[in-house]
């Protein structure tokens, strides 16, 4: 890792592009002479691992186990998720990414989840089961007896596995999970047990179907004392052989399937009970405790933290469901743009009788463009998060990628459902993929850690870091909190396109919401007494809260996003020296994305005094109107270089 | 009809409930001692016909063809369509409606469409093709010889039909289509046509498969003359028998089927084309205009206003399938509310190990009372536009309508997302209903009439309006805009749930967005220089004010829906005198519903200076909070209001 790159990023990120610092961001403005180069945006997005993706993009087109037979007819739920596991075995075969990459090239595991996730979402989906979950339990939480016995299988998919973690009763609280692991002394044996119905894993894909093993999260109890939740490996199902290609479940496990879902039918979803499961000792994931053959237990953490160290390990998995429903939002905007581009309806005049192609309506352009410019935004943030890995703090690192998971997954609904509307009817056949691709990118909003929840995390970590800052006096903003520091009293300008007063504006409503949020909790609100956390009091405000939290974090991710735009225009513009075009494209597309989160909140900066003037509610459309009809002749190059592969851009088998 | 009562309900919508007319609606706040009366809300949310729809009710419960075995098992698309035919006629031979009905008791009929829409939608879908369109054709646009022949077989379901309005080419731009109907003089027919490939009739629903005819919207040609759009009845299957239960098609036709959907699988949609088909003179329907038998063309109105006529009897179509996805939307409420009063997830302190329903969460109240709230407005809504047909002038009930189906098919649609996310996992399992729903929901907001383009029809209808009032001097606003007139320069009180204050606020709004788009169309923007519509300077003109035109579509609903909320609570004052807790249930509501909307445009109110003072946008994010927390205690009864039958409630069963 480049040290002196993470410096620069890092300081960035705390606030070195800036509006009093001279850097040349407002240039480039309005149309370019020329169109921007497909080419040059095609290799930002593809990245430095743009060859892997093209090899997944030759399988892809040359493989029939990637024709999507479920969006052209019926197909019972057992066929596809055969045909799933076909697809993940040929994706496998080109052995483009190893289990140890989440660890030691995380960028290279994210830039192949998000070209595998072009097709049937069931594929990633299956991965993220297989590789980062299940093999990601393995990798991260067991040592070398674990990765010797495991991992190779895990990799080519002779090892088929489960991620045990979340229960019936226990989807968001997994602190709370009932499954038990007690210790016999007597055959130095743990006994995994389900005590109650709720206590089920429930969802895991899997283990329906092709599951061998179990990684089953369970309260470690050694001679009646509870020791907190620890991971251990259970077989679930008996070696494969040719009468059972995925074998036979074992006595003492109990199998369901989850049934129909409104979409990930390709994968296995089920529940599983326990009743008296033995396994040996040695199949305690023991990166951070184990017990000994006398049945004492020794840990290397402390007792509170060791749950939420191991959870932190699945950063890298967030990652991936994140950039998972990027994918599919940039793969929907590509179709709907292909045919907002060809679809024409209604002539300008009742005189003429050419019919305009829809793209030119306004409603259409507000419709698509600005998600496009988010699509930019969110792609070049998550490949700096991924540059992070092993220079932030794991808890920074899970700060950016539960408040990046959240927004893009809630943006990837959202755009997803204006591409379907767009697209009328056709975008609601099968066979055009919006309305499925919707459908999957859905599930990311609660998968993965709910969408909710995740966002309370970043803000009680935000929340954790101005509190600390405001207790010293002088308060001292530091680390992510370090942008506070800088901002002006007052902006440079009000032109609602200039980038370095979108900045302001965007520095300035997070730390008001910082300062609000703090108030309630520990200030003036209640006359200034602290409050303890983990307190009725502490819940009870928290929860009145919570509509201002998700703000915060929203506020967070925008600003964030808006740094890490403008850093790989920077970055670019070395490579871009002499491309305008694309430099301009490049800027207006950062514009718009600012300029649209800002108007969603408009509410709050006019009653803020931080945009004036009564008419700055119409004058902002009229902004995002001319920003988007600066974008949109050149709106085919800007999907183009998404990527996506002829087969999943029905459009370009002309959509009828 | 009541002529007492349209004037009076006539009055509000014109202003009489006001803040200075000295209605005491603002009285009763808060929480009230005992809860609301189920009864009563289910008696104002069932109306007048609530004995057809206990009747519905109990055929769901008790017959097997509303089971909905697509929600268990794969079933293939020609299963699905034949289980839907069935449960039609089942509901058929209640004989609740007759077509009659949609003419001459539109309440009636649209009361009983919203209670078909509990069950599996395509049911509801398949009656608005074979009822509201291919009936309704018979119905309005032809005459004795028509109904004669047609209706009763309509009706029963021995003859199904198809509403062949749409092509390929042709979605919104109906008024484009290439279809051609040419009139022989030899033999005294019509000869229908499909000249290109893209004139083919698209989408409608009984073409695959269970079609005998046809209403087609054709271009009538006599003597190489265009005469403009009519329709005619084709045949296009032949007579049912024992083989070929649904006939074989007809020579001259093609058909094609449109395979899998994202939704109403059940629905036979398909792709029609017609070569040299022959039809006898009569099956012109002939209600504005014939052909003689020596091919003279014969019309009662003008060529202009022709197809606009044409179009225009569809009113009660539209509203239909406005009440379809607000039904949707009550039963993905239902089961939302089910859900999260019953799972629990975490506690209140680490201490404490009694785990909260999730309903105690801000952001779960936030997501579905809103919501709630808007559902009772919208029914409220709906069921006094009913009343209004043949009384108010058909524009302005096409533009009720139209308002109406856009907003609430949208608000379905993001409601019935915010279910599924409330409830994790389980809201995206098939079984539990509302991915599903959401699914069908969201064809609402593009199909009979896309959402953007109906915005824009009652966005001209309001432009045309104002600019006839303010041509006058003084200006004289009379009709849908004397709300105009009586709006006070500044606001009595500014109490964020002040229901005058929110009325104020609503009214103001949508008078400046007419202001504002008026002069961008007519005025002040472009020097005082009248525009005249169908010039390229027009259209320019109107593109750019589309993002207007659709906040101003919204203004006008919302403040519609607040008067229609308001009369209701006057009208069943009467009723409920005694009944202080179903009313402040009500009002509470009524309040929550117009703050939400305010909310989400509250840049525009801040900007304007209608809403003052820098702590409002968190202040409005408080009060919204604590409505909810009034209402929350009886979410429940709220909801069982709705009636959703047990069957399709499927948290009664007990989600796991």
């Amino acid at each position: 890792m480049d040290k002196s790159f993470i410096r620069r990023i890092d300081n960035t990120i705390n606030h070195l592009i800036s509006y009093n610092h001279g850097h040349d961001i407002e240039g480039l403005h309005g149309h370019p002479d020329s169109p921007p180069s497909a080419k040059s945006l095609r290799s930002m997005l593809d990245g430095e691992f743009h060859f892997d993706r093209d090899r997944l993009r030759e399988l892809f087109q040359t493989s029939d186990s990637f024709d999507e037979v479920f969006l052209n007819e019926t197909i019972d739920i057992d066929t596809h998720r055969e045909i799933i596991l076909k697809a993940c075995k040929e994706i496998m075969n080109l052995s483009i990414v190893s289990l140890n990459d989440m660890q030691k090239n995380p960028k290279k595991f994210v830039s192949w989840f998000e070209s595998i996730s072009y097709c049937d979402p069931s594929v990633a989906l299956k991965f993220a089961v297989q590789y980062n979950l299940w093999g990601g339990t393995i990798l991260f939480l067991g040592t070398k007896k674990h990765h010797d016995k495991y991992l190779k299988g895990i990799e080519n998919g002779t090892k088929l596995g489960v991620f045990g973690l979340t229960e019936l009763g226990h989807g968001s609280n997994v602190n709370g999970l009932e499954t038990t692991a007690t210790f016999d002394s007597n055959t130095c044996e743990f006994i995994i047990n389900s005590p109650t119905f709720t206590s089920q894993k429930y969802w895991p894909g899997n283990i329906a179907k092709h599951g061998q093993y179990a990684t089953i999260f369970a309260r470690l109890i050694i001679k009646g004392q509870d020791k907190g939740i620890h991971a251990f490996v259970v077989p679930i199902r008996s070696e494969p052989d040719s009468v059972n290609p995925y074998g036979v479940i074992l006595p003492g496990v109990h199998i369901r399937d989850i049934g129909l879902k409104a979409s990930y039918n390709g994968i296995d979803n089920g529940g599983l009970l326990f009743k008296n499961v033995r396994i040996p000792l040695d199949n305690m994931l023991d990166k951070f405790s184990h017990v000994d053959q006398k049945g004492v237990y020794h840990s290397t953490v402390p007792a509170n933290r060791h749950f939420g160290l191991m959870m932190s390990v699945f950063f890298i998995g967030r990652v991936c469901l994140s950039v998972n429903s990027l994918c599919m939002m940039k793969v929907g905007l590509s179709i709907a743009v292909n045919y907002a581009s060809n679809r024409a309806q209604f002539a300008k005049t009742t005189k003429t009788k050419e019919e305009l192609p829809i793209i030119n309506y306004t409603t259409t352009q507000r419709r698509l463009i600005p998600s496009i410019a988010r699509a930019y935004a969110m792609d070049f943030s998550h490949k700096y998060i991924c540059d992070f890995v092993g220079v932030k703090p794991l808890d920074v690192l899970h700060s950016y990628s539960s408040g990046f998971k959240a927004i893009t997954s809630w943006e990837a609904v959202n755009s997803l459902q204006m591409c379907r509307e767009v697209m009328g009817g056709q975008g609601f056949r099968m066979c055009n993929r919006v309305a499925m691709l919707r459908d999957h990118a859905d599930v990311v909003t609660t998968g993965e850690g709910d969408n909710t929840v995740l966002t309370q995390q970043v803000g009680k970590f935000l929340l954790g870091k101005y509190q600390i800052a405001v207790s010293q006096s002088p308060p001292s903003f530091t680390g992510e909190l370090s942008f506070i520091n800088s901002i002006e009293t007052s902006p440079v300008g009000q032109q609602l396109t200039s980038i370095s007063y979108q900045q302001w504006l965007l520095e300035k409503r997070e730390h008001e919401l910082l300062k609000e949020l703090h108030s309630r909790m520990y200030g003036s609100h209640r006359g200034g007494s602290l409050v303890q956390p983990n307190t009725e009091q502490w819940f009870h405000l928290w929860n009145q809260s919570l509509p201002l939290v998700i703000k915060l974090v929203k506020a967070n991710v925008d600003r964030l996003a808006q740094n890490f735009f403008l850093q790989k225009i920077i970055d670019s513009s070395n490579v871009l020296t002499t491309d305008k075009a694309t430099l301009t494209a490049l800027k207006n597309l950062c514009r718009l994305d600012s300029l649209k989160q800002i108007q969603l909140d408009l509410g709050f900066f006019v009653a803020k005094g931080f945009i004036t003037g009564e008419h700055k509610w119409i004058q902002i459309e009229d902004e995002i109107n001319h920003l988007c009809s600066q974008i949109v002749p050149y709106i085919q190059i800007l999907t183009e270089a998404f990527g996506v592969p002829l087969k999943f851009n029905p459009l370009e088998k002309n959509i009828e």
